[in-house]
């Protein structure tokens, strides 16, 4: 065992973008479990783009990230030293222990999982809160009937490829808008999405919207929406009446863009439903959703892919990027 | 009997904001009810918003108004002869005749009504089409608890002021967003809502965000939105956690001001539902709304007042005005 470990705290908040500087790595010393206590190596951090909201303080549904803290985060690793009779050394546990390569629990928010048939990793993205996000938002808002057409942007993502994927085992027609050929032909190739547009070559209302109708010939019932601006507003213009939207993330305004919304009309002539939605508070839809992403994964009939930086120092870039939408699949930060 | 009537037709499309020229008074023959048929002299004819949306051809939840036809419109009249055994000469009935002084019908559409409490032309307001529009939005759509605040725009309106009059009834804080001193002052003071905000006074998006704030220190739970730009944007920064916000009508950009939505963030952040609704859409509703909303008018618990035109000459001003906010109350034009 090391006698220190590395962490990222939060040394300033973002004016505008974020910006390497506003991270800060450090060396401490490792804590000491006390009784009922574990101490757990973080094997992968997971990168979110929530953690943009926390950076800053707004009015919002959490408090915000405090400076010099270490920088929050959802966490998979294993327990290395024991003093709480409910885990063993060796546990595979699922935390929110930071951007932190240890980390110290006494159990609560803890959660053992099991990797014989799951990698661990997996339980930071479709089998963990991304999913659940996914699942939630697909099914609770959406609630697209089989044969309806479901929308989902940022497609290739942690969430929007779980949100793809369950719509089509649901019998829906999904569409997908992602970044660039690559990400599009993963969706459509490897997810399984009907089709997918690339939002990069269509960077207006107009464009995306004439985009949208061509893959969507008979409408969009169900958005799932983790981006807003154009891919929103395309949406909206190509709505089914009594069409609802699950306003998951607006990852385009995240780093200061305004996103306006401009077809509101679309929102009575179509009579929509719009929702915004944050997985916490839904924790009754936690287990279903996780028994289901479960076994989706553990058959292969789910599938995700990763982008994986190495080491704790490269987490900031990582993040920086997955706001821009460089990451590809879901973004994590391997410890060890 | 008079051996012709005038009825005002849809002369051409609005291309900017509505004109007279858009209009045309015409003279025809008054009709011989054929068999199974009621001549009746419509007594007022309702002007309301949502012939703005039927002048253009655009994509929308009903067909458009055809060029050269009777301008669409809910009436209230009395039978003059009838050849249908379920009317008698006499009758009070409400339909949609449109803009003429007088109409046929074989009875589908026609509803007898009880003028001994209640104003025929409630009818066409509180007791009907707008009375049922505000009871579906707050009822089914904001759904407040006693003690939660309700923010209703065009208070003063036909549809606004039974919103905010049945939030109050059912223990609610009602806030008001109305245009000028006299409007305002009538909301509070008749209407018994507990503040209103003058939009006259509070142009931009940060002005009507505080005055907004100043009379709902608590947040706002609900919106009724008839208006939409600075009012939605207002409101969407002072909401609650888990708002709701009914989108009945967006007045502001009928005349084609564009009015986008700004505060896209508290969507996520405040976990907001947004629903456009369109009360034909809701004929459940219609049975319970009427009862109470007649009960209301006929004990003087609902109060209401309207703007009335004289002569259909004058209804095309009237409908200008009412959508540049000049009406005070429920529009109507009196014909007979």
């Amino acid at each position: 065992m090391t006698a220190t470990y590395q962490r990222m705290v939060l040394a300033s908040r973002p004016t505008g973008a974020v910006t390497p500087d506003n991270f800060r790595l450090e060396t401490v010393p490792l804590p000491e479990p006390a009784d009922g206590q574990v101490l757990i190596r973080v094997h992968y951090l997971s990168l979110d783009p929530y953690m943009r909201g926390r950076m800053v303080e707004s009015r919002s549904y959490a408090q915000p990230q405090k400076i010099d803290e270490t920088m929050i985060g959802g966490t998979v690793g294993v327990v290395e030293v024991s003093r709480n009779p409910k885990f063993a050394v060796g546990d595979t546990v699922l935390g929110t222990l930071g951007w932190a390569e240890y980390g110290i629990s006494d159990g609560r928010g803890l959660m053992k999982v099991d990797t014989r048939t799951i990698p661990m990793s997996a339980y930071l993205g479709t089998v963990g809160m991304p999913g659940v996000t996914a699942w939630y938002g697909l099914n609770r808002i959406c609630q697209p009937k089989a044969g309806e057409t479901v929308l989902v942007s940022a497609a290739s993502g942690a969430v929007g490829s779980v949100a793809g994927q369950l719509a089509k085992l649901q019998g829906c027609r999904a569409i997908g808008i992602a970044g660039g050929p690559d990400k599009c032909r993963y969706v459509t190739e490897e997810l399984g999405f009907d089709a997918c547009v690339d939002h990069r070559e269509h960077t207006d209302i107009r464009s995306m919207t004439r985009a949208l109708k061509a893959v969507a010939p008979n409408g969009i019932d169900g958005v799932f929406e983790n981006v807003g601006g154009v891919c929103l507003d395309g949406a909206l213009a190509c709505m089914n009446p009594f069409g609802r939207i699950a306003i998951c993330g607006l990852i385009a305004g995240y780093e200061g863009t305004a996103i306006p919304i401009h077809n509101v009309f679309a929102l009575v002539a179509m009579r929509l439903k719009i929702e915004g939605f944050i997985v916490s508070d839904h924790l009754d839809a936690w287990p279903p959703a996780l028994a289901e992403l479960g076994q989706g994964v553990a058959s292969g009939r789910l599938k995700y892919r990763e982008s994986v930086a190495h080491g704790l120092a490269a987490a900031p870039e990582a993040f920086i990027g997955m706001l821009a939408g460089r990451n590809f699949g879901k973004q994590l930060v391997k410890l060890a």
